[in-house]
Formats: structure tokens, sequence, C-alpha cells
């Protein structure tokens, strides 16, 4: 049985780019290490969850781990919170948050409180109570945007947002949409008339209100999901794991699986991470678990932010760091290399292009594909979905059971 | 409507062997025939069951004749039996068995009674019984290895295994897992207590105490598997079909599908088998059925075995046989060739490795595949799963209902 090392460069896959004369940042990049992977072994095109689809990192992440999203997946709430660095158990109810600003009728005049930055954390901390046994955890994001967590006995998802999704209507409040949910929507309707008397007094609203800006007086609900009670990583398929993140959200996944988790010094979740390091953690891990996820997110910020330069010369400096890492990876490692989804440049936001997927393992054989980009890797063997990576993986590893005699 | 030949080269998948220079038994072997048949038809790649799944003959086979194993499979023990020629019916229940030795105190000492070659058979004939209206079915395999089969009125596999699965343990009484299981689990622990009482009084056994070998005490049994009640073959595709195969596994599975079965003169499931007379009895089918399935084993033989020369010869001699088939099969008759799965010779076993398919139908457009093998046939334009075949070959049969408007 061998080891396993799955390369997850967040955001890959990419669109022509005029400023790279018409090529994507995987075509323009010089790559040599991600090159002589692929030349050495299986090269092709995966689709995250399924052609067309416009694949979040949590679902795509999901996936890859082997849990097919349309059994596991109960929505962004608990995803987004864990993004956040909220920490999210199974059974808890999780929710994406606004700080918005009401009138004194309660009707909603600005959904993200004047895009509210300074401030935000105080906001959010002032929210963390306790009411009939269930604990309420707030985090803020960026600006306007928060999570907030519920935790204790008895809670459902099965309610409405608070969040009316416009400006110019009252709060919703919450409802349940089934019996379960019927004391669920009871408690967070009264969190939400604590934390409006908690937002109202707060001075961090006190200093908006003598600026002229609008006043983050209600923190409106949305997205409600219930963290999926998942099958533990080594249940499921029979080996240790470790997830290798500079972002919490993936992190959390792995925490979630009752995987060990990562996030290596350096490891920035941005563009200025320090790629070699993490991936000599993740090498590192490897010899301690049968199986190691490790996911870059520099890619995606670049592909975020529309600049394809910068995701280019990211690629460029992680493929360095993967050539480092390949001299200290035992080489009956498996190893593979794939994007969870594609954010090109030119769309600034996750996109439902396949991306390329390399697998390097001893002993198998080397396919047609020489190069590691959208086109290039087309003329490999593979043309697969996202949940078939890790059954891939565990086959090439000697440690898959044969299905039948 | 065109008639269809359907040519299973059992384990032909392959990876690189070195005494091969590297190339897999398929790259490695002359077979001019079967480059023709890609060069005239289309090609491609195609992976049993899924992705990274190693398939087992019996659950890849169902697949390729329109069965998804994920409907209609229910476990190795029917099929392992048929694999040793015993009959199945619908409704059997059927069990994977060892002879295996047991102490005084009922202690397992051995799950495979020294591996046991001598006197199984006999051993096997004498545990033939009836007991409460159910008859009871006892075939040896190789050495040790042996299945039962169980026949009659209200049988279950809902039960446990009696094989404690490792030595130092007692022998388990089989238990009902749900209560549809009670009757079978009761009746088989009676026919377990005749079956020791054979057992020990066996002239095999005297023998092997007197030269202080392990007896062969007890039957143990593990993944029993009822026999799935499958719609006939005739019913699913609206076709008449046929089954020449070597080995019994293979018609076995044609027969509980109501198909016809032949095992030429000839075929042996071996290295040795006379491919000629076995495809020629198939094209001859072909003019009485309108598809007929023929499976190769040699393949997979040689596979198993490790020698990458033998499979290549092995391919060799089958090119030929295909050549001179093709003389007498009727032109308008669809033909495809792939494998039920790979059997590497450096891995011994089935993997999850995807295998070439080509398929060849008068009318249809040639792609770009050239040669029939695991790389060239990628050039193909098919990407397909094993469950994919039956479809694609009606289709190019002319026998496919249009699906909507």
């Amino acid at each position: 049985m061998k080891n396993i090392m799955l390369i997850v460069l967040d955001g890959l896959g990419d669109r022509p780019n005029q400023i790279l004369s018409g090529k994507t940042a995987l075509q323009a990049a010089f790559h040599p290490n991600l090159n002589r992977l692929i030349r050495d072994g299986q090269g092709g095109l995966m689709t995250p969850i399924a052609p067309g689809i416009r694949a979040g990192s949590d679902t795509s992440h999901l996936s890859l781990l082997g849990y097919d999203p349309e059994r596991f997946y109960s929505g962004r709430g608990p995803f987004e919170a864990m993004g956040l660095g909220l920490e999210v158990r199974p059974g808890d109810v999780a929710f994406r948050a606004n700080f918005g600003t009401t009138d004194s009728r309660g009707i909603v005049t600005d959904r993200r409180a004047g895009r509210l930055a300074d401030g935000n954390s105080q906001l959010a901390e002032s929210l963390n109570m306790e009411i009939d046994g269930i604990r309420f955890f707030v985090k803020a994001g960026v600006e306007h945007r928060a999570a907030l967590v519920m935790r204790g006995d008895g809670l459902s998802d099965k309610i409405t947002d608070s969040d009316p999704h416009e400006t110019g209507r009252p709060v919703n409040r919450v409802m349940p949409v089934s019996p379960e949910g019927e004391f669920t929507a009871d408690v967070l309707n009264r969190f939400l008339e604590v934390s409006r008397e908690v937002l109202r007094n707060h001075e961090a609203n006190e200093g908006r209100k003598k600026n002229g800006k609008p006043v983050a007086n209600e923190l409106l609900l949305r997205g409600p999901g219930k963290a999926p009670d998942l099958k533990d990583f080594r249940e499921m398929h029979g080996m240790s794991g470790a997830v290798v993140a500079g972002i919490p959200m993936i992190t959390g996944i792995g925490g979630l699986l009752g995987m060990h988790t990562l996030k290596p010094r350096g490891s920035t979740g941005t563009l200025d991470s320090d790629f070699t390091s993490k991936l000599l953690a993740a090498a590192d891990l490897t010899k301690k678990y049968d199986y190691v996820l490790v996911n870059i997110k520099a890619t995606d910020v670049a592909g975020h932010d529309g600049d394809a330069i910068a995701k280019k010369e990211a690629i460029e400096r992680i493929d360095r760091a993967i050539g480092e890492m390949m001299r200290s990876v035992d080489e009956d490692t498996v190893i593979a290399v794939t994007g969870d989804h594609a954010t090109p440049c030119s769309v600034r936001d996750h996109s439902g292009d396949p991306v390329p997927v390399l697998f390097r393992s001893k002993g198998i054989l080397s396919d047609r594909s020489m190069f590691f980009d959208e086109l290039s890797s087309s003329a490999g063997m593979w043309r697969i979905s996202s949940i078939d990576v890790m059954n891939i993986l565990k086959e090439m590893a000697d440690r898959s059971e044969k299905y039948g005699a």
C-alpha cells in the first residue's frame, strides 16, 4: 500500500486572458515540475461535481474527499461559518449573515449597513450569548458580512430567513417550515430581539450615528444549514487523513471529517503565502498519514481579483515549491494535482469549466499528456468528475477493495 | 436491424512491463486485425463500472450486458458458486466456503486445512444433502476453496458468516441479521452440525490424519448472497442473446439472464484455449441470435500469472483468430472488442485502469483511433463506462428506441 497526496490549486482553471496574449494563466506560466509530473503519469480533465456546475470550494472539496455533495451537503451556512473561522460541529445550525440597517419601524433601509468596515468584529462579539441552553456564536467577515452558529440540543435548519433580501421591507420573523423547526425558530427570534437591544446601544454604532453613517442595528440571517454528521474519514476510506490549508473553510471540512488539520506557519491563504514550507509540511505528513490533501488558495485569490499576471506568477512559485517538495517526498507516494474549480480572471468568480488533473504513481501507464494546462491535459486519458478522484487515488495506492469476484 | 457481437478479452488492460521494454502486453503484441477493426470504426477508453473501481468479472459482465450492478448485484457468493460450475437459480442463497480445521473444542486452527489438495472433491460431494426441504450443493474449487448453494423456499441472505475469519477463534453460529433470515440461519446451522459428523468420519480425512496433515473437518462459510432474479435478457433488451465462454462464471451469468450459453469444444478458459473455434462458434451464433457475447479468459490468466510474454502471445493468437472469424461473420454485424477490467501483469490482480474499447459498424464515422491499445485507443472519441456499451451497441445495430420525440 502506498500513501497519497492530493494537491488542490484552488480556482486553478482559467480562460484566455488578453494580457497573457490569449493564454490561460496555466498556459502562460513556466511550470516544468508540473509538466514532469503529468509526463511521467496520467492526465486529463476533471469536472468539479459535474459538467457545467459552478462548484463552491466546499462542495468541490467534499467531492474530492469522496463525499458526494448530493448526499452530504446541507447548505452553505456551516461552510461559510467555517470559512470565517467559526468552529462548526455536527448538529450545529449555521447561517450566513449581514449587518444591516433598519428604520424605527423595522423596515430594512440598507442590507449592508453602508458596507460597514470599522467595528464589525466588536459588534459580532457582542452578540455571543446563550438562550435556553442554546449557545450563539457570531463572527464578522469582510465589511458587513458575518456568520452565526447555534449550538445545543434539538436544533433544526427547517426554518426561514430573517433577511427579507431587499430594502424597503420589514425584517422577517423566523418561521418554522416544518414542525421540527419550531423550537429553533422560537429561540432564534428571541436571540434576534436581544441582539437588536445590544446593537442599538453598542458604542460602535454611537460612532457611526455621529458620523452620519448607517448604523448596524440588525443581524440579517439567511441560508440556514445544519452541519452534517459525516462519516469519519477513516471509517469511510480505511485510511488516516490530514488536511493542510491556509483558509479555515478547508481545515474546517477536514475537522468535520475527523481528519488531522494543519495551517502551517507562513501559510496565509493569500498570494504571499509560503508555498514551499506548506508543501514540505504536507510531504512530511505523508509519512504519518495515509492520505494528505493540501489546498493552495493563491490561484483562486488572483482569479477573484481578475489579475492574470498574479495568477501566472503564483503558479510559477507554486511549481518551484512542488519541485522542492518532490525531493523530500517518498517516491512511492501517489501524487495528484488538480483544482477544485476554475476561477477565470475574466469572470472574477467560480466558473463551470473543467480543470486539468494529473496522477503520478509508480508503475502506471504514462499517457499522451505532456503539459499541465487546460488544453494540453486533454491529450490525457481521463475525463472524470471530482467524485472519481478518491477512487482513482485509492486504486493507484493499492488501497481499494475489489468490487465483485 | 443488425446483429451484435461483443468480444470480451478478460483482464485485457495492462501496465508497462519491463520484460516488454516498458510496453503493455497489448502495445507489444502484433495484432493487425484488432488494429483494422479500430481503424475502420471508433475507439476510446472504457472504465469498468466507474473510474478507479477494481471490477470483478461478475460485476463487469453484468454491466456490459446492460444490468447495472449497483441495482442488480447481490454479493459474490452466487457468482463464486457459478465460477466453480455450480448451477445457481434465482432465489438460491450461495456462499464462498473454505475447508478448515478445528480442534476438539471447535476452535479454528487452520482456515485452509493445510491448503487441502487431494480429496477435496470427495469431501465436497459428501456434503450434498437435503434438510427440511432445503437442498445443499457443495462443490470444491482449487485447494481448500469451495462453494455452497442452498435451494428451496423461503431462503434469505440476511445471515452472518460461520467463518470467524481468523484462527484461534471458534466457528461462529450462523445468526440472522434480520427476522427474514431466521429460517435460513436455523437450517444452515443444522446443515453444519450434520456436515461436521460427515467430515469427521470421511475417509479422505482418515488419510490426512495418518499422514499428520490438518484434517478438513469444518466447512467455513462467508459472503452469503441471494442469486438475483434478473429480468430476462430478451425482456430487458428486446433481443435474443447468447453467451460463449470457457469458464462457468460467465456462462452462469448468461444462464441467470435466460440467454443461450455455449462452452465450445476446445475452449478451456486457459492459455491453451482454441480461440479460433471459439470465435467461429460465436460468429455462427450471430446468425441465430441478435446479440452474442464471447469471453476469452486467457489474457486474464496470464495477467494473474504475472506473465507478460504469455499475455502478449495470447493476444497475438486471439488476433489471428479474430482475423479468421472476420471472414465468416456477416459484414453487417456490429462488432465491439474490450476487456471486462485490467489485470496488469505487474499487479497480478484486477486493477482499476481504464481498458481500450473499439466499435466497428457499417456506416459510422471512423474516428482518429488507429491502433488498439491502452494508449492509442485514447485518440478515439469514446470515454465511457461499461454500462454504456450495451446502449452504444444497440444504437449502432438500429435496435434502440428514441428517448423522446
